[in-house]
């Protein structure tokens, strides 16, 4: 039995992330459940794409991950299913949301769109997929249904990508709660000595939070590979004004 | 083991969650437990059982549903626990939170009064029956004790219903996080074509979001089968200003 | 396969718990996880040394903690794993985070420095070592790795107290959601008749909340033992103005 992570943009306030898990447990009782998040903002699939990504990797190959940010539910935007090359499986909806999480692991190995009602609650509902058809499918797949049951192979599913740096002018993609910057700049394109400005703010790198004062910002490669921009003890975000999608460049020294 | 899923009023910033699961798991490590929320209005025993009855359909006959919303924890107030005609265990205060989930799992089987202290935590709190008492009972009757054995049995415990509509007068009983507004008009009393009225707004039914566009208003079945008034890609709940007890007249056309 | 309990202050907005629980599953599939909780106050170690202590009494004896509340990551402070003498296992920053949960389970039975790389990630970052060391370290403790075996014994971690009472003078040492005032004096400190001031007011104990007026402030002992100020159907913090560290003077009568 394979872990299913969820994310979502359901928030914790209502029971819809309950009402999949329930789904998900009456088909695969004993499959480990794992939120990733359920605070994506409402209907952002950019940013849930951004999230789903920043988690993946530490995962066990074979993972299930259902990802639900879905503007689109209901009409004719496809339910979808893939299986990356590293052997992940991800279930959720044809609007891009998976896609930068697939390609972490490798790309694309093999795309369904889900078409076997075998494998969805009956009667499912016009605007809880999560529930009635992600949740069952994801079910069914780390209970060891195959990939190739539950749906018909595509090639035509809807591609997203994280904003890609160019050269050393990146952005800021992600603000996190303790206020880092994420940016779109990866550790490999880094020269050995630099700094960074944005919103008119030099940010010198330092190794950890506690080599710089209190307060006092800093840049370093975070844990997501990426080059963040934080304040020891304190939010960058909030001493910078900076937010998602603020220029970030490194010039080097 | 039976899935025990956990609803209260205890928020996520303090550790009261985790020491009624704590408390479940030193009798019964292998539950699966599920958190269908824990963001009820403090002391909002109305609300409260709308979330749980929102929640309990989608389980597996069997699941144990623990919640609590308990001001009068402490006091003369019984605690209970119920099963239902589906074969569903409830266990919780005697204030009417659990009875609207019961009513929908096909009605009351067994209630009883929670009496028997070997099935509780040695020296109880007189403030934290979750952890103390349900958490425990809850254990162990997904470990397979016998409802009858938890407690004698009663027939006076305390009803509540969710409001009913009149006719097609209905009202707003719930409000979710994405500002959907859910009244209590099920699918079957809807006429085969009709407009709805709330607030001064005039709402025409559609069959999902993105029917309508950005920023509109539209009527839908939503997925607890109840009439809910949405907005695409925005809160029905900012646009309209309506709340819980806020009317809602359906039309026919 | 023991329990792991999590408690951070990583909040649920990111994926950093879910990484973590990534990390550990990949170890331990089968370990039952536990959220204590999440949204200890960004860096604040007393905050969470208290929440910790908190939640630890109401788990069998053997489950694993694992705290993260960690300023100084990346830094020269140790990440550390401790034994209680009831049992437990603590994993964690080096900061005393641990130390009040340890006391309060009977004790140090033993304390190592983790040392040993085999039990970590591989390549850890500098700044997310929730998931690079103590996330796995708990993953090989919970499923029974020798504490001996992680690190090298140590016995001048960093020690971190709860404020201690002076007689009957105490004061508020956290604030729950619903604005009960939990303060820093014993059951076993109480006079057999006293009354409460706190703010300028006055506070007389009873039995339970109902048995005062809504709205009305009362004192009694709460679920962690200790003398709390509560309003029946209110916030007690939002009546009198108290916060984290006001004082509470009992006087007997």
């Amino acid at each position: 039995m394979a872990v299913i992570t969820l994310l979502t943009d359901f928030g914790l306030s209502d029971t819809y992330v309950g009402q999949v898990k329930g789904a998900i447990l009456a088909i695969a009782q004993d499959a480990p459940l794992v939120d990733l998040t359920h605070a994506v903002p409402p209907q952002d699939v950019q940013a849930g794409a951004f999230l789903l990504w920043s988690a993946v990797e530490v995962f066990a190959a074979g993972t299930v991950h259902l990802a639900v940010v879905d503007p689109g539910v209901g009409s004719k935007r496809r339910a979808i299913a893939i299986r990356s090359r590293r052997g992940d499986l991800f279930v959720g909806p044809d609007n891009g949301l998976l896609l930068p999480a697939v390609t972490r692991l490798g790309g694309t190995n093999l795309a369904v769109e889900l078409t076997d009602e075998r494998y969805w609650r009956s009667s499912p509902s016009r605007t809880f997929h999560g529930r009635d058809i992600f949740g069952p499918v994801a079910a069914h797949l780390a209970s060891g249904a195959p990939l190739e049951a539950v749906g018909q192979p595509i090639s035509d599913f809807h591609r997203l990508e994280l904003p890609e740096p160019r050269g050393l002018a990146g952005e800021v993609i992600h603000v996190d709660a303790f206020g880092n910057l994420v940016t779109n700049l990866p550790a490999d394109r880094l020269p050995a000595r630099y700094r960074v400005t944005l919103e008119g703010h030099m940010v010198s790198p330092a190794p950890h939070y506690q080599a710089v004062k209190p307060g006092e910002l800093l840049a370093l490669v975070g844990s997501a590979g990426l080059l963040e921009i934080s304040a020891r003890d304190a939010s960058a975000a909030g001493l910078t004004g900076a937010t998602r999608g603020t220029p970030v460049h490194v010039e080097p020294l």
